[in-house]
């Protein structure tokens, strides 16, 4: 099923295939729809971690101590806050590569292999907690990343804790499955630390203040492999629901990560009429766009007949399709196609702005 | 001046000074602060050139002829679409790199050569045009860069654009111009190009269809190095109000691409109207920043003087602060200070949220 997959996201841009000659899986880069996905999954990541958390974030790029110096300084020594960051693959420290390997050697279809070594990246959340808080911080940051895989997944119930693990250095290990039918993927790996000396820095910089008292903060780490949480959503969208008894593919992108959230159907009897109702859906598109809602709009979307666009526009995941046919251009009513539910909705043009923006509001 | 500039930015976490032992000038790396600042004018640009462009955009990586292709199949065969990119230094094709080097030939401060070569990424957008239009969207394209550049500047009057110039390949070039006490800095590149020959496409690729004619599209592009992008916009905001007779550094940042939108001062007489001051800095806090909006709450809140903390805000280009004081306890009204009036206006505590998102919903 994994290959049915992908061969979709394949046909349709999301992925490309890597043709390389020494390796004998299939191996994939990034196609321009699926750069959309990852650029909505990667905000929707950086609202989570930096803009919405209740400690403050900073964020990172190559140099961790200095980041480290600047956040204790703006936080006058005082915990909690955090730091972002992301890597590439070379910039990975000892402790990043330890995980890195734990990854790579998961059994069954292994997101993580399916890209290139060069191209692998990782999103790194490393919260500083006081001693007496971390247990708590920890728990309530396990249950706050699981609730964040399943509200943006068309499957909620996919997204598993593992038990905590403890090594023998005192650290504690929590992992966040995703359930598919040809096995488990690892997809978010939770770590709290108590002891600082993988992140290279001296002893004296760690010294926090609480009250009167110095305090040496523990850690709780979360570390996400770009393209796993890529191939993720990609996997966690795709169903094969019947239409008129026949299985049909579908990728059921929750709306937030959608790539296009709207696309437009024109069905008109003749050349005038179809040339009426496609200016007025490029009219309608960037009333849309202005506003922030990315909008997929084809020349091809006169030309084939209804059926082909819904099934084109499903297979690419857009939530919704406004629809525009010949009485449109007399009463001002279009019919709004939800991917979902395949049922449609009247609204007339001068509010679907507001309408689709009430769409996509909420999660 | 600007090494004023960069002395206050590396004050305040915008940007950390390379230390190299071989060069004999300033040269920076982006700081935790600077990031911030830099996702938001990333955002800034996707939003221009991805989302809301009139034409369908499309995201490559690595691989240009196969995005071009995806695209323009995915279109049936016909003009216009658009290719946008973030190209790193090794990624450069030969017409890049000639871009390039004009860049670091230019006289004065130069901003692109502030930043260590390794680290240098442009933006670029290349949009496919049918010949018969594409003067006309080169023209329109022009004005539209320059209302982006003034659009979220703190003064728009800086952005100039230059004279065309021709090429002998035909090619015609726009630069715009930022105007600063130190001289010019050019800050983004337009070509419109009819020779597609840099693409390293192939003659049959370039074919499109026009009615019934088969045409070769023309190329307008748009190039940006992204740590000129950046240090242009810190540049942009720094001015020295006077203060009681006094200058006073400040960075007016455009609301949109501030790091931080709003701030917190608390103002209180004793340890237990502090706290219940301090919570409530954090319950408001914690609204705005479910609601996508950045905000800074820092420990020194409490400790340091309104004045103090205004001084610290205004440095970081915060452009609003809540004050909280006793009387809020009472009645639930704090003072919204606004950095560029530094005047003072009562909101209600329960109508923050939405009045700050009216605020910084437009530009």
């Amino acid at each position: 099923m994994f290959f049915k997959i992908a061969d979709l996201a394949v046909k349709h841009g999301f992925i490309r295939k890597n043709m390389l000659p020494n390796i004998n899986f299939d191996q994939y880069k990034f196609g321009p729809v699926g750069l959309l996905l990852l650029s909505n999954l990667e905000s929707e990541w950086f609202f989570h971690f930096v803009i919405n958390k209740d400690v403050t974030v900073f964020i990172n790029k190559d140099d961790f101590t200095s980041t480290f110096n600047f956040a204790k300084n703006t936080c006058c020594d005082r915990l909690p806050f955090g730091i972002v960051e992301k890597k590439g693959n070379k910039k990975m420290n000892s402790d990043d590569l330890i995980q890195y390997k734990t990854l790579t050697n998961s059994d069954s279809i292994e997101f993580c292999k399916r890209f290139p070594e060069e191209e692998k990246q990782f999103l790194k959340g490393t919260f500083f907690i006081s001693p007496n808080e971390s247990t708590k911080f920890f728990h309530q940051f396990q249950r706050q990343r699981r609730i964040w895989w399943r509200k943006i997944s068309a499957s909620p119930g996919r997204y598993l804790l593992t038990d905590n693990k403890t090594c023998e250095n005192g650290s504690q290990t929590v992992e966040i499955n995703a359930k598919y039918p040809w096995g488990y993927q690892e997809i978010e790996k939770l770590v709290l630390n108590s002891d600082l000396n993988d992140l290279g820095l001296e002893n004296s910089q760690v010294q926090f203040k609480e009250g009167r008292k110095a305090v040496r903060p523990h850690t709780v780490t979360s570390t996400i492999n770009l393209s796993t949480m890529f191939l993720n959503f990609l996997c966690d969208g795709y169903e094969e629901p019947l239409f008129q008894g026949k299985p049909r593919t579908i990728l059921r992108f929750h709306r937030k990560v959608a790539p296009y959230r709207i696309s437009f159907a024109v069905s008109g009897t003749n050349a005038v009429s179809i040339s009426e109702l496609s200016d007025l859906a490029l009219y309608l598109s960037r009333q849309l766009r202005s506003n922030h809602i990315s909008t997929l709009l084809l020349p091809s979307t006169s030309k084939h007949s209804l059926e082909a666009q819904y099934k084109q526009y499903d297979q690419l995941g857009v939530p919704y399709t406004a629809v525009l046919n010949e009485n449109t251009l007399k009463d001002g009513i279009l019919y709004l196609r939800s991917r979902d539910t395949t049922l449609k909705e009247q609204v007339h043009v001068t509010s679907l702005v507001t309408y689709i923006e009430q769409l996509f509001k909420n999660y």
